[in-house]
């Protein structure tokens, strides 16, 4: 059953709400004897962290990551390593400000998940969203970290492709700049552009949807379980599982639709290390569920924030009509701050895939066979 | 862990290879005392048996399906009924033509799984795509039949909606016309030109991808399991693990992108019955993770089936490079048959968070609540 | 996949080495509305607390149990209830002695899972037995405690039926002489010559195994899912996976080998209110793998403390021979705390057979059935 | 979930009722290129098949088992080997008398699944117990023989150790004795005897339990997923789920309880090979639910057969008090068919944990550790 658990034999397990104690994570399954420290897991949560720029919450999250279990010192290299046994970790939630939910506690956002969990649960945190809130991603954040070291090779990086109409030009694409603006958008022009477009949305109290891109390049070929565990599948199932993520595609994804045969094949050729060359990649690295060998390429699409500060139609627990309007600190772009976390879950999903491999086949098979 | 499985509560575990002895799948956790019979599962094999049109593959198979358990007559109303035990399904696999593989028994047909699973096991069944052919889906098709059963007044249907660039007219959607035209279109006139449309494909031995809408009906409100095993997070996986599936939407989906919250928000009002009532349905009837009580409504796009007759560049599994084009009987447009595939997935993703909200919750809370 | 979790619809999973930062427990799956405060989870962690006699180890544990998800005051009651979301519990450790772990860390102390961790992981947290510790079950009791409140009129009890060869006297059986002793033991005069006994087994520097009886009342009719998730296969492993545990057997247990089929038969009569009545309870409660409304009976066998203070024969990582003697404090007879650990775990099977059962039958039937 | 399945990495899933059409298996999971043939599986059916001495039901199983699904032939050395997917197994069945069950179908006999099963679902196929039935460890031996040639070198052997109150003498214990009496007994005078006893209980139209041991040898060490997925919490499931039993132990089990911490541990030397050297092995292999790499060593209590010639008192489903007694043929000593099965479980257990630490930690450290 996977509740609040996502994975098998590398499983993640979360807790927590937005204005709860703390909220934390159950990293089970993680190999032996991987160096592991908290600044590793931090520097991962800092890139999520709101409040950088101003087209993230001005919420104050320090995310202090504590890891409480799962480690140990290797005497004879003296560094801090996993153990193979459960890494739980915690963050104490330090910016709950006691301020008044009356407006929101009984009426249903629009766009939000109130009305659902008051419905399937009969009652609800309704502090921030409570568990429904994006802060749930954090701990995404900080097990992707660990995940990362899992595959040996693997390397998971992600970029904005899109907020509201506008596509970043794939021409620019230069992945040092990912890194410079506030964006997460390989494309600088994209990006001054995106700051003005979203000042605007920001001021006018209003929000906007986006495209993420994830790339995972190191990925083995032979990771997926087909037919329901393949690669792609769980894919889908991770990213989709992120808040306000309303669609997933792989490699040309709905493009696909509108090629033929000819158009979408994959051509392969000998490389010159007498290796598999595949001539393109529209499958986005996975074939029959299973990697190619080929970098993993997975997009998907956030919708706007639904907190906006012009008012809504909505009714309450009670039964009656009432309007509400969002105050307070959000996101114009929840978009932006999903690109960590989508690189943390497909992190996850190659290093479960990885263990279930390597558990059911121990050592790919050599290509090329022997005649 | 979910190699061939798929589901908890209900739960579905395939075998069987394209031109294997025999195809089967086990259903595992179905309810007791629901009505079934072969027939009622043999209606939906035969929406999908290939063969029908010129539109898709012209093999031969009957599909014919017995249940060999899980299944005993109710003495006091004559019918046979669920007993609570795995109900097993198995098709035998008749058409099996003792053809000659050796064109392709060594190569990697472009697109296909026979390189990813060569590399990955070392040993693969060739003949018709083995374990990675859409034959497996017929054993979805019959297990979402009994899927259909187990929530009630649930109606999961399926419409084509795309094929190649080609998008019908949503103002002409008619569910009765679905039945009417080999193509599972909702569009008189859109099914009309893609006759046309796909006479002209198949006769250059091309093919085309397609996109595929699901929209599930009687769903009731409360469904879904936060924050991993959401149901939208299971219908993502559900569809990317159908063959040739590269993307996966939810309500306005990719759309979502461009929309910005005021536009993309489901505002709400009470019914004339006192009931919530949504004024619009973006979020495809699904808010943090878990059902609405409006329709579901998801979408596939399909790639271009991979087999076609124009010859691709390739590699052999002893490292020679090699030409490879198909022969025989394929589907021009393989996403039309994955239209009841579609309403399947759709069907035992329902079943499945149906029987765990009934686990967990018993009964949903009823709303409003007493102030 | 369960490294660390246990259970299904209802399941736990914990974290935590003996000595390090805090030990922890998720319990996802539990149902919403149930009330729960941390009091309730403490007063069953006190029952298991060690230093409370000189018949237990005397570190000073004080276990207070935090919750920090999944839960939240409900308005119209004031009380704190479950919410359906994951509920969180965090123990620091606060009793970490910074001792000379150097006689031990390298060497494999008899009896103790030492070598199996080393040989397994290449690593591991030598203090105090790391993960290997029962220190772990302490959260096991915590979510034991949860688990109670979710089978409506469910009481489970444990006792200490066995030290060393000694049985006690079932005729003296007396549950309320449970809670009188400091060994869980129903039978006072069987209590009273424990305590002399294990003061010399204690003074010898010595231990000694014993064996617990747990009895579930309230169970209901029905629980159970053949036929690998039979109630007593569940039971089975969840008492067996109890640190120490050699051996678990289900009413008759190992006694049913020398019974004929006429002595083990459980006949039944109709009661006064017309309701099936067994005449005797050989099979504990289960019958098939469900359970039939008796009581579910289990015993489980714990062998003696491994750490002892008389020097055994043993090697060091490093492939040398050397001897081990365990100094500092610890329980003479583990098998005494075992108890309520014991009754925790029957506690969550039970639950989570409960809500499985929910889930896929809803309602059971109700019986007898018109003609 | 586990309804109906049984593992993880390496999983069963069994279907089929007693006298319905076919009982089935899928082995998802077993690594490819492993040898496989029919005559494999049937080799091990033949041990469990009835009918073949005095001693068991006389019925007659063909039990000629199918494999439909999950090998293919190797090309290059003319091999049947499994391919990495589902192998689906099929037994169809044969000797379905068409007798009247007027007098038991709506009767419950006292020890059987009968009153649980219609609790439970409200319906069930009364014909030889149904899913309930020993018929369903046909499947359990078939996977067995499976996953037996998934650890290299692994040997996994039962003998009969126990009928009604008489053990063997293990001072005259001979595995090659096992395969020579028609009780799987290694002890050859005890075998005499039991020859003798059972015509006794046979006669009388009486029946009688039994006790099996089951020991693995070639177990790594390093096998086992603590704290949950214990190798010692699994092997107990696995046993406790065979119909009849009673009890499970390891090691010295429920005479642990007796004995002293040092006269239960097991010390440790080195070896003339330099490796650890284990002076006894009271633990039965496994410690803190690890292998050690010594023998993994159960028992298992199989109740006396319920259906005996003696008539009891019982009800039926329609709230009536009824006699019940047993026509037909059956087993005396249900416990004597237990051994393969036994020995099959165990033997998937040991699959499952071979490739689920082969997934985690890839490959044991190897020890001695370098100072």
């Amino acid at each position: 059953m996977s509740h609040n658990s996502f994975g098998h034999l590398f499983r993640i397990t979360t807790f927590g709400e937005s204005h709860g104690p703390a909220i934390g994570c159950v990293v089970d399954g993680c190999p032996p004897r991987i160096p592991l420290t908290e600044a590793d897991i931090q520097a991962e949560l800092d890139r999520r962290r709101p409040g950088q720029s101003r087209f993230t919450t001005q919420r104050r999250e320090p995310d202090t990551v504590r890891i409480v279990s799962g480690v140990f010192t290797d005497e004879r290299t003296g560094k801090q390593v996993t153990t193979g046994t459960p890494i739980g970790l915690v963050i104490e939630n330090v910016d709950q400000r006691s301020k008044d939910y009356g407006e929101i506690k009984d009426r249903y956002r629009p766009g939000h998940a109130d009305f659902t969990y008051d419905v399937k649960y009969g009652i609800r945190d309704y502090r921030g969203g409570g568990r429904a809130s994006a802060r749930e991603t954090a701990m995404r954040v900080a097990a992707g970290a660990i995940a990362r070291k899992v595959v040996p090779g693997l390397v998971v990086r992600g970029a904005l492709v899109q907020i509201g109409p506008h596509k970043i030009d794939r021409g620019n694409w230069d992945w040092e700049e990912v890194g410079r603006n506030p964006f997460f958008c390989p494309d600088a022009k994209a990006a001054a552009f995106f700051a003005d477009y979203l000042d605007g949305i920001r001021k006018n109290g209003s929000s906007i949807g986006a495209v993420i891109e994830i790339v995972a390049e190191g990925v083995p070929a032979g990771l997926g379980a087909p037919v329901y565990g393949k690669l792609d599948a769980d894919l889908a199932a991770a990213l989709m599982s992120i808040n306000a993520v309303k669609g997933v595609e792989i490699g040309e994804g709905f493009e696909a639709a509108a090629l033929t045969g000819e158009e979408n094949a994959d051509e392969m050729r000998l490389g010159n290390d007498g290796k598999p060359l595949f001539l393109s990649n529209h499958a986005g690295g996975i074939l029959g569920g299973i990697s190619t060998g080929q970098p993993v390429v997975a997009r998907f699409a956030v919708k706007p924030t639904s907190s906006i500060l012009n008012p809504r139609l909505s009714v309450d627990r009670y039964g009656h009509e009432a309007d509400v309007l969002t105050k307070g600190r959000h996101d114009p772009c929840v978009g932006i701050r999903a690109v960590p976390v989508g690189e943390a879950m497909v992190a996850c999903v190659m290093a479960d895939h990885y263990l279930r491999h390597r558990g059911q086949v121990g050592q790919s098979s050599s290509w090329p066979f022997p005649a």
